[in-house]
């Protein structure tokens, strides 16, 4: 099955690190592979980390949106990296119930991934695995091969109020 | 901080324990207060209750409408005794960073939960820890006093292609 988080809205990121959770708890074993996110500033990384069964790739620690001084070539290598991680799960006798491709829809939109390319791998991956791909503005291709998708929209966010970034919440 | 995810797409309860996790892993205390859904089918309740400063509360099993059997007077009984738990955690010296109250939203819209009487309860608890109100059709005086009001909305759903029900991924 090929799940799709999308939106503007909160709960893209923590409804696919609660599936992990709900697979794992079942004794399934999980690949996460996260874009844009480095690989300890997240609660989420500490705990799941420690489980068993779950494993975890991490790459482009951060987004050229969000830091400026980063190399948009250095930004594509990883997402190349990514995608060869990708390719070798896809083609692996290793069969993971669930895998997680956090950002990738980003990654996508930027073109930091080829589509086409993306598209290819987890229509075969998805013979062996349940995939969830998160992140914002989901290409159309995507949302036409899934399965699941759903739409987090933004009803109230606390920003417009002017309550800040928190630890526990937003990390 | 209160937020509240609402809508009828998938979601709503991963996005809570994903949070749950996240703020876990800082080390902060959370909370589960649950209706509805037993104390040990779903995969994240096995691994949430291993883990350390996390307590869990279960109440009112299932839902009369998907157990016919069930009286809607133990019900009831069962969501004033998870009401008279959160009164409790409101007044005690403990401080959770979060608190989660798990398909409240239902028992809200239901009447097995008065409203004016939860508004009240939360309000107060909202100056100690953030709160997560989950659930299909949040009440709009809920929505009145969120922060954080977010619309899982189905765009897509495999049950409509006839796909079933699977464990990882519903429970």
């Amino acid at each position: 099955m090929i799940i799709v988080n999308t939106g503007n809205g909160k709960g893209k990121t923590t409804a696919a690190i609660g599936q992990i959770i709900r697979c794992l708890g079942h004794g399934f074993s999980v690949c996460l592979i996260q874009l844009f996110k480095g690989e300890s500033f997240y609660g989420e990384q500490k705990i799941l980390t420690r489980l068993d069964n779950f494993n975890f790739f991490s790459f482009a620690n951060q987004h050229p949106y969000c830091a400026k001084n980063i190399s948009i070539d250095e930004v594509k290598k990883q997402c190349v990296l990514s995608m060869e991680k990708l390719r070798n799960i896809a083609i692996s006798k290793k069969k993971y119930k669930l895998i997680v491709l956090e950002e990738f829809n980003i990654a996508l939109r930027d073109k930091f991934i080829n589509e086409n390319e993306f598209l290819s791998v987890i229509r075969n991956l998805r013979e062996k695995s349940d995939i969830i791909v998160t992140g914002r503005n989901a290409p159309k291709k995507l949302i036409n091969i899934a399965d699941l998708v759903t739409e987090m929209k933004e009803i109230k966010h606390p920003y417009n109020n002017g309550i800040k970034f928190q630890k526990g919440i937003e990390y």
